[in-house]
């Protein structure tokens, strides 16, 4: 007997054919609480990186971290977060010489874009610079990041990480940067690029957005007055927080003892980069970004599809559970009855073995059910957020066909991605893109359903109440607002 | 400065108003990737337990096996598959003495009912016996084991794990029953209770089911024709097999290399006892338990409410994940837009700090968001599934509340659970329901909604196409099929 | 370029020409410290084996322990160590209808013998009987085990063990034995071979030694006159008891809150059979056993080799650890100068890595380091303890040969080894026994010496003060106290 | 009852007078079995640090290390010297554009004595410069290590460790230093103290003594003819490598594909300040330093003694395992018989219970068992090698006593140790030493015993065949060769 049966097996990735997130970021400062607070507010933003997470305190002038590879709640046990508690809320100011005890944490959930997966890249990063102790959390890339290593090794500096974010901290470091009178506006004015980050300095916390706006970065205030920032609104919202405002494109704000002060190191890009994908897939759906909540963006997105490509079936179905908000939109717009009938395995994130690729088809059973019952001589919609290699989908529409479905339309409520991103999203690379190398009409047959069709550009800026000038929408047009090709050259700037 | 803020951690269970799940099994009998085919399934089943799992495998008249505390990938991870792999694929018949190879795997995925959590109780239980190894795997729950552990330690037994499936070993080891004519049968005519079970001999697998038909038990066929059991539908499709069949109340099913057969160690009892759970909530949506598809029922079982329990308003919005069948059942039958407005934290399941009572609110902030831009001022019914305690829904509600929607309708898609469960779930203690103890209209009251309906008893037997008589509805009802205070005294039975 | 160089690793085992050692136990009653001196006591008797070691402690009517696989400090860490201890120092006797708090506690460190290295086998065993929890932990080893075991098994006894321990759990279980007068003797009644061991009760601890007295077993004081019992006295001087006196062959003795109480479970069996390798190797050099100080026997080896077996020499140097004090006996008796010119690693220990055979020379290199500067050109008499394989021994003697050596005398403190052990002691099987192989003649030219002697059986128990007929000195003559080929039929003792 | 016996516990360094170890050094250039040797090397450097451990290859031009915290065996377990081994074993030279495969490898065992035991400090470093990675392990203390961090720092650069040795790779980094024609002897100008070190290029490996030569380095060959250096020598014959000569002070050694090349950067200080304490207590009495076997040395200083302090008694006992060699010099000098009557606990090194000062005694209890079979009534002259605090020889003079000792006279192979050392051992601070603080009879009183008496300055100096200027013997006089306090200012060099 021989072993004819493929051993069907897989992971999350092999089996998405959703792009890699990125990184979250919160801090809070002076909150008694401000461990587990941020411990509360990373793990909200789990979804914007599951590969390292980390905490970093200050307190009596000092620094101090728990970071590691995992999930936050595997980083960060009870064990370790009492630890960084006590060392937080311990206050040596008592001492008659010691000023007042001065106190803020940061955090960081990350997937790695630049950089590699190594024990050193993982944030907050914390250094000792000649007049103290620094720690900072990064959600971004910037596209100068090179060139400045290149520059700074040249000069006698020493790397240890693969990251972007060193890159700031040799530039803080330097003399004539921390002598200015703004060292962390000098530094910033150097970098290009998405960047919205933290800086915590033993006496305060900095928190700036690139003057583009790529990432989202909101601030907020706790029950006890107490100032917080972090990546999404839904991070605020678990920690107790009332949402105060976006941080602005090009803006530094300052949480200190005494209270916020907010000041410009740029004026802000006009167009803006927003970046639509934090809408179409990235945040959270309860969050809101950019102005406006992002599940209903997704409802928005599902129904103007509806508009723009009717289509007669027996009922909308969603890819779950990244299709649902749009499929529900789609649904209620046309009228045509919502049904689910695709029942996930809610484990299969944990799952570790790497498929083959003949082994995808059963990891895909694995991984979804298509119910039969529902689909059999039925003809469906199938609405999905996006299609990034198209690997996975079309085994998913093989199930569904193989399930008995009579007619397969495929919905996807966004426009075909063509073109990678350089400002933190880590789609596959070009030739990996299946819109990159067909057309819509290749990706039908491909697919192999009865209709496939795509949310227009003009149709996802509509949703987005804007003017296509003030986001970035690059992955879909390959017109990108910043040239990757030609960073900034390394000059010392002027405070430099 | 104190620290007025509660801290807010949870674990799944605590926020939960859910039942916890039982178990899972699975046989193979002779198929060349049984290993891996028994993970797969076991992983498809992973719903049913998540706290143990393990597979044991049968090879050259030996069983070997690996098990573990922890999910069905961290217990069964490739090293230790591999491991069980190479055991069982190493065929020693090729020595001129030995007899063909006969080889087999079974495998358990576990939620402690009755028995610990000890490492000793994790399943498939293996022992030698003076014929021989053998190894079992049961879900259900024995209402004799007490009795005949007290029995058999009189007699000198000695019980190394506190779990009810020990006995059955012990009841095999008995030198009248090794040596009766049918020792499966002769001990399985000493139980009384909930079991689906398969055991694994040297030379064959025995697959039964208790004569009231409590759990399911499905039989298919592997694409080379061996044949592999499950307790459900999922785990034969994951595997790739084909459903033949139910394993039938009172019956035995073996598989050995002389392929199947089929016998009675009783007669099916009139009227059967079906746990109608298993359609509420158990098992897997994408299964057909007891002849019919559970998704289907699902949504049935919210049609049936709405036709019951009609009300007016914006939307119908499911609780995720439990209660989107039936919301879909409820908004297509009704009209009423179905749009979902809650957002559930995929990463909670891995928390675990505990919470006290007062970090309740945090807690179910932290595993789910309600987006108040969804339902601010709106009137929304919210579906879900069951309810057990009431504390976890409470704060949902109180949630939806302070997001600002203006009536809150809540629909159950089962009745009012009164009764504990003694045939395998693991709801709360009887003081622990909150239907044990308040009127539907005392629990709208505790739970600060606009109106409350359960769906009614015989609603939910209609959409079971069926009698009542043909499931135990125990738990609605406190009428149970067996009298768990009166368990058969533990006499030797005419074999034994 | 090739790999020419073989890889020099090894592990302690295979570069040590030594058995293996067996099994040490403790027990102490009462003692509010009993915890942490059993965990003293152990280790004191670490050298007795390294591979598993556990304690159980006995309180308020049941038996909780800490068990786990290698050394002593590795599995009772001080967590477990304070979590045995809260069990054992809880006393629930305040409340109105409880006895008072009766406790105790035993332990076990192991080297397997009998019974694989498996988990299960770790000891002390602890067991749940009909009447109450019992744990035991035995050194040494029953030479009618395996009959018993089968005979029990017929019975429909369950094992879950490979060790020779379990049967006598099985013993006590049975009813009968159960409800006699004195269910231990009736017990050990059954037993044939060699025991020493101790049983907790929740009343009481029962420690006994078998007729024939192979293994030591003493009884202390401690400073507040609780009773404690230990392998070795080594074990009483750490926990700082007093000595008393050795339990005798065919003795129980019985501590509780009632005091110490002995009877006999069998007449000594004369003449004893005493093991003489405890004197030769086993027991640490600083323990008093069966009366008589080791190290001062182990020196006054080494005199009488001198006598018998004098040589012209530059110096007498030791196989360091082993042959130290039987080389100082060697030098004073004989005046030649006593020199240590080979330095052991002290880490070789923890290596890992196994050897091949071309490996060994390497392995023992890395082991031992020979001082060339003190060899070269002289005429050295090297003395060690004893030879079992000889493998290793060669290799170091090929070592002090290419350091300089011009003469090498080898001297063995105790006769040639030709027959294995049954009664606790792990040589090789008979045919790695170099002597059983080979003539002392043979064995020089083997070993590349100028000369070889060995002690003669005669020398030996001159030293040991005593008639031959009071120690078992099978191993070097093939005469065993019992033959291990008939043991007693499994018949049910009066009592049972 | 209450708890009157106080919990007996230790660990090694409490019970211990001696001063910590520092570090040990390996080099292999290009033999295909280097990780292998490397690993073995330093196994056999063990005793000269066993806080961390690392290996770092060089392989077609880049470099990769396995590095950890603890001894030698439990860093590099066999996979991840496989790894490392798969590693320096590729060759990518095959590529027609790439040069040829040069790979080297340098390994460390440390004794953190600068720089705390964080991960960070575990060498070799890797760091990645401008133009290419290199690797450094380093045995020794600088004296002006926190000069250079503060001007570095003051300058921009960014230290990530509190070794001292970090400073080197940050001067390497230094354009000027990079750019001068030979970059690591303008980086070693810059250092004072003591360092022996080995640093891997992608082309060569550089060994380097300090101009002092204080800490010992030794080169040799390996049978293929690859050179290899190492701290002691005998890591050298582990390897199997015969020895060729010492680094001398201030001399570079290169190995490379092109054959060793020898350099000096500054003359060899006159007098030199070889460390005498390597011979006292240090270095592996195999190995061969500063040209004397260590051993022997011992065994010298022991005689010298017997000479310098005789005494009449029953016999002369070392404390083991230190005191060893002195006591048998001692023994054979005097005449006196020489008997081991303490017995060393070999696990003791691995438990791990802090002790309290009460609990001290118990805890040399456990660690020795002192024979009193041997010791009583006679007078017994005690050897040790050297008395740092003082506290555990009183413990142990105080088993001695209580064995029934008539006398006890003790004899100490070194002077009184009365200052601390800057170059690389970790004693304890001044006020810690006993030395520092009594005089001879205050310290015989203290110890209670009957006489005390150290070798004479003189005495030690004339066994090691030298004047008093070529050893630093500053830790018996408080005259050390460089003063600590006043480090080099930090210049840059001429060719920086």
């Amino acid at each position: 007997m021989t072993r004819a049966v493929s051993l069907p097996v897989l992971d999350d990735a092999s089996i998405s054919d959703s792009p890699k997130e990125e990184c979250g970021v919160v801090a809070i400062w002076n909150h008694p609480q401000a461990v587990h607070l941020g411990y509360l507010g990373l793990f909200a933003l789990q979804h914007r990186g599951q590969e390292a997470a980390g905490l970093a305190a200050s307190s009596n002038g000092k620094i101090n971290s728990q970071r590691g590879q995992g999930l936050v709640s595997d980083v960060l046990t009870p064990d370790r977060l009492q630890l960084l508690d006590n060392y937080y809320n311990k206050d040596e100011s008592s001492h008659p010489d010691t000023p007042p005890h001065k106190r803020g944490v940061i955090g960081h959930t990350r997937y790695s874009t630049a950089g590699g997966s190594g024990l050193e890249n993982i944030q907050p990063l914390v250094e000792n610079m000649f007049d103290g102790p620094i720690a900072i959390a990064h959600n971004g890339n910037l596209i100068n990041a090179n060139a400045w290593k290149h520059e700074l090794s040249k000069r006698g500096q020493i790397f240890h990480t693969s990251s972007d974010t060193e890159v700031m901290v040799h530039l803080l470091a330097h003399p004539d940067q921390r002598n200015s009178h703004d060292p962390t506006a000098a530094m910033l004015q150097n970098l290009q690029g998405a960047f919205s980050l933290v800086i915590l300095y033993k006496d305060r916390i900095e928190a700036a957005r690139d003057p583009w706006g790529f990432r989202p970065l909101v601030l907020g205030e706790l029950p006890d007055g107490s100032p917080a920032i972090a990546s999404e609104t839904v991070a605020l919202d678990v920690m107790g927080a009332t949402i105060i405002r976006e941080i602005e494109p090009g803006e530094i704000v300052t949480l200190s003892d005494e209270g916020l002060t907010s000041r410009r190191f740029a004026s802000p890009q006009a167009p803006l980069a927003r970046c639509v994908f934090e809408h179409v897939y990235f945040a959270n759906p309860a969050s809101t970004v950019f102005g406006q909540n992002v599940l209903i963006s997704r409802e928005r997105f599902g129904a103007q599809l509806a508009i723009e490509s009717p289509v007669d079936a027996d009922f909308v179905m969603p890819m779950p559970d990244s299709g649902r908000s749009a499929a529900n939109g789609y649904a209620n717009q046309s009228g045509i009855p919502y049904r689910e009938g695709i029942v996930p395995n809610r484990y299969v994130g944990r799952t570790f073995i790497k498929p083959t690729q003949e082994q995808r088809a059963a990891a895909v059973r694995l991984k979804l059910n298509v119910v039969s019952e529902i689909v059999k001589d039925k003809r469906v919609i199938i609405v999905d957020d996006s299609i990034v290699r198209g690997t996975t989908t079309r085994e998913k529409m093989k199930q569904i066909r193989e399930a008995g479905a009579s007619e397969i339309h495929v919905r996807i409520s966004c426009p075909p991605i063509i073109s990678p991103c350089f400002f933190g999203v880590d789609f596959a690379t070009p030739d990996q893109l299946i819109a990159h190398n067909k057309s819509v009409e290749e990706i039908r047959d491909y697919l192999g359903v009865d209709s496939l069709e795509f949310l227009s550009h003009e149709g996802m800026l509509d949703v987005m109440h804007d003017q296509e000038s003030g986001y970035c929408t690059a992955c879909f047009t390959g017109k990108y607002p910043i040239d990757p090709e030609r960073p900034l050259a390394c000059q010392v700037s002027a405070a430099y």
